[in-house]
C-alpha cells in the first residue's frame, strides 16, 4: 500500500460538467480524507479561453491552455476529461494513459465510437479508464453492470437515456402540446441545446445504448451499429391514442442479446403504463435491465446537469484514488471478450402501432388487412377512430412481426389510392 | 499481480440463497475466466444435515458439517455465509477473517446488529467483507452508495425494502383485500414465512434501513436505533381514502440526515401517486436516495428470491476474485467515520393522516380541531367521510408537525366521549 498526502489531478474543460466537478470536489473537501484516505487536489485546469475561465473559479492560477503542461507533469496522476467531442479529447486521453496517468471521462461520443482503442490502451498502460458519467449522467449504471450484475447473462437493456426528449414527450403527454411547442419550451428552459439534432434524432441516446450494450453483453457495440430514429414525427394524437390503449410513448434505447445476434436501436415506443419506465417523466433518465439471475432491475435518476454529472465523475475519481493507494489500477478493464454479430434492423421482431388515413368506403378495411396478411403481418387490433370528410382514420396494432414485413406493407400502401396517408409507425413493447 | 488458476471458496448454508449461489456459479462457469481472469470453485459447503443436502446438488462430496474443516483449509480463500441468523454465523465470519479469508455475506440481521465489530475485524485482517445481498436482495445498492455516490452528502434514503409487505399492500390496493386476506395469499404463494412477524412488523425492513443509513451518512446506525411500526393496522379503507387524496400507502424505511441528528424509522406512509416509489408494486423493492450532487436517484428490483439474491452474492465473489489477483483486498472498508446522534422519534416532524369515528353532533368538529390546535397540531384538511348511525367518520390530514404533539392529541382524544375511536394514524410524505 502506498500513502499519499494528496493526489493531484487535472481537469480538461471547465464547462458545465467541469465546473460541476470543481464544485463537488470543494463540497467534499472535509470528507475526502475520511472517505478515501487522501485528498484530491486540482493542480491544473485546461481551458481554451483563460480569461473567460478565470471568472468562474476562485484561484485562477490553476488555469492553463497548454496540454503539454499537464501531460508532462509527473505529479498529476489523474486526468479528468470533461471537454466533450472527439478531438482533441481522444488524443489527450490516449497521451495521458501513455504517460501512465489514470483517466476519468464523461465523454459518451468518444467511448461509443472508439471504446475499443481506448480500453486497449488502458490495458496496455495498466491504468484505470472510468466513465460512469458517460451514460445516464448521475445514475450509477456502469459500475453496477460491470460489478454488481457480473453474475448474470444479461439479455435486455432498455433505457430512457435522453432527458431532452423525455421532457418533450412528458409535456406532450401531460399538457397536450405538439412536438414543436414542447421543443420550444425545452429550449427556453435550457433542456435543449441551440442545435437539438443529436437529442431529438436519438443520436445521443444511441451512443449511450452502444456503451451499455457493450458492457452488458460482453461484446463491442459501437454507435455505427445502432439504428436510430428520433421523436420529431410523434404527434399529440399518437400520444392520446396510445393512452387509450393503456400505453405511453417514450424514446427508448433498446439492446437485446438474442441467439441471432445483438439488437441495438433507439426509437419511440409504446410501453404499458404499468411498466416501471412509463412513470419516468420530465428530464429524468432510467435504465431497465433484465438478466438470468437478477430478473428485472431499474436504475433511475438525473441524466444530465452540472452537479448530477459531477456526482458520477467524482465517484470515479474517488475510486481511482483508492486504487492508487492499493496499487491496483486497471483492476477492471475491458469486458468485451465475445464477438457477437449485430442483427439487421429488418430482421427485428416487434409489435407495431400504425395510424392511417383511408377512404371511408366499403371494402377498404378488407383491402388494408389483405395487404398486411399477404406480407405475413398479423393484426391484433384495428380500430376506426374518426371520420374526416370522405376519409376515415384507423389505428392498427399488429402482432409481433418482422420489421421487413411491415416495411413491405408500407410500400404496398403507397401504391393504394384508398390509403391516403400512413401518419405514424411506432413500435410497441411486448410479446 | 498474483495469478490464480482457480480460487477456492466455501459456502456456509445450502438453503434458498445458498442453492442460488451454487446455481449461479454453475451458470457462469464458461464466463468467469473471461470476466475475472480465474475460476471460482466451490471446495466445501457447510450444512447441518448432510443427507438432506446431498439430494440438492450433483457432487455431494463437497458437503461437510464441520466448520473446522473449512476454516483450517488454507486453500479456501473466500467464505460465503448464506446461512442467516446471528450465531453461529457471527463466529464463523469472525474466525474466517482471523484466518485471513475474505468474506461475502447476505446476513442483514448480523450486519445491522454487529456491523461495527465485523468491519473492525475486516480492517484488522486487511480483508474484504462484502454484503451487497444483505440489503434489497438483487438490487445494487451497497456498492452504488459506497462508490458511485461517494461524492455526495446524502441527506435522505427512502426504501421499500420488504417484498412480503409490499405484496400485501399491493393486493390490498389493487384487489381491495383486507390485511388478513392478503397475508393469507402471501403465505400461500410463498412470499410470507410461516411466522411473518419480522416482515409485517417492519423488523426486516428496519435492519436494512439501519445498514443503508450507516453507509449513506457515514455514521453507524444499528437496528436498535430504528423505530419500527408494521402494517397490521392498515385497512382497505385507509388505502381507499389515501387514493382519494392521490396517494398510495407503502411500508417505507426512512433515514434522514438532519442538523439535529439521524432520523431512522420504518412505518407505513402515504406517498403521492407520482412519486417514483408509488409504482413499485408486488414483491419488488426499491430504494430512493437524495444527495447534494446526485439529486434524486432510485434503484429498483427483486428484493429476495433464490437467483436474484445470488446475483448480488456472486457480484461480490467476483469482485473479491479481482481483489485477490490485484492483491488489494480491504480496499473499501468501513466508511462510518462520524458519530452522529440519533434523533428521538418524538422530535420527528411529519404530516399525518388520521381516521376518526366521532359523534355526529354540532360542535364535535370544533372540539376536535381545538384539541389539535391546543397541542400545536395545524390541520391542512378535515373531511367528513360518512355517517354510521349516530356516528360520523372523519379524516384529518395535518400539516408537518412534531410526533410528540400528535401523541399528545391522541391522548386527549382518549378522554373525549365525543371521540369514539381513532382508527388510523399514518404518516404522510411531503413538506
Amino acid at each position: 500500500m502506498k500513502e499519499y498526502k494528496e493526489i493531484q489531478v487535472a481537469l480538461l474543460g471547465l464547462g458545465t460538467v467541469g465546473l460541476g466537478v470543481y464544485k463537488v470536489l470543494q463540497m467534499q473537501k472535509e470528507e475526502m480524507q475520511h472517505k478515501i484516505g487522501t485528498e484530491i487536489k486540482i493542480k491544473k485546469i485546461l481551458v481554451r479561453n483563460l480569461e473567460k475561465a478565470a471568472g468562474k473559479i476562485e484561484d485562477a492560477s490553476v488555469l492553463t491552455d497548454s496540454w503539454q503542461e499537464i501531460v508532462n507533469d509527473d505529479e498529476i496522476q489523474i486526468v479528468i476529461e470533461v471537454m466533450g467531442g472527439m478531438e482533441p479529447a481522444r488524443t489527450y486521453i490516449m497521451e495521458a494513459m501513455q504517460a501512465g496517468k489514470q483517466v476519468v471521462t464523461a465523454n459518451k461520443d468518444l467511448i461509443a465510437a472508439d471504446g475499443k482503442e481506448l480500453m486497449d490502451q488502458a490495458k496496455k498502460s495498466g491504468c484505470d479508464l472510468l466513465f460512469e458519467a458517460a451514460v445516464a449522467g448521475a445514475i450509477p449504471i456502469i459500475r453496477p453492470l460491470k460489478q454488481c450484475l457480473a453474475g448474470n447473462h444479461l439479455s435486455e437493456i432498455m433505457g430512457i437515456v435522453n432527458g431532452t426528449t423525455n421532457f418533450i414527450l412528458t409535456k406532450m403527454a401531460q399538457d397536450g402540446m405538439e412536438f414543436e411547442e414542447a421543443l420550444a419550451l425545452a429550449t427556453e428552459l435550457g433542456y435543449a441545446e441551440a442545435d437539438p439534432t443529436a437529442d431529438i434524432e436519438g443520436l445521443d441516446a444511441g451512443r449511450k445504448v452502444a456503451i451499455m450494450a457493450s458492457i452488458a453483453f460482453n461484446s463491442r457495440v459501437t454507435f455505427d451499429d445502432v439504428y436510430t430514429e428520433g421523436i420529431t414525427k410523434i404527434t399529440a394524437s399518437d400520444i392520446r391514442y396510445a393512452k387509450e390503449t393503456g400505453s405511453v410513448i417514450k424514446l427508448l434505447g433498446v439492446a437485446r442479446n438474442t441467439p441471432e445476434g445483438i439488437e441495438v436501436r433507439v426509437h419511440p415506443m409504446l410501453i404499458p403504463e404499468r411498466h416501471p419506465l412509463a412513470s419516468v417523466n420530465d428530464s429524468f433518465n432510467a435504465v431497465f435491465v433484465h438478466g438470468d439471475a437478477v430478473d428485472d432491475a431499474m436504475f433511475y435518476g438525473r441524466g444530465a446537469g452540472e452537479l448530477p454529472t459531477a456526482s458520477a465523475v467524482v465517484g470515479d475519481i474517488f475510486d481511482i484514488a483508492r486504487n492508487l493507494q492499493y496499487e491496483c489500477c486497471g483492476r477492471i478493464s475491458c469486458t468485451c471478450y465475445k464477438q457477437l454479430p449485430i442483427k439487421a434492423m429488418d430482421d427485428i421482431c416487434s409489435k407495431y402501432f400504425l395510424r392511417m388515413l383511408v377512404e371511408n368506403e366499403p371494402g377498404v378495411l378488407a383491402a388494408v388487412t389483405a395487404v398486411f396478411g399477404d406480407r405475413k403481418v398479423s393484426i391484433e387490433q384495428i380500430i376506426q377512430k374518426k371520420k374526416i370528410g370522405e376519409l376515415a382514420e384507423i389505428v392498427v396494432i399488429t402482432e409481433k412481426v418482422k420489421e421487413r414485413h411491415v416495411k413491405d406493407s408500407l410500400k404496398a400502401f403507397e401504391e393504394m389510392t384508398a390509403v391516403k396517408k400512413v401518419s405514424s409507425v411506432i413500435r410497441v413493447y411486448g410479446e
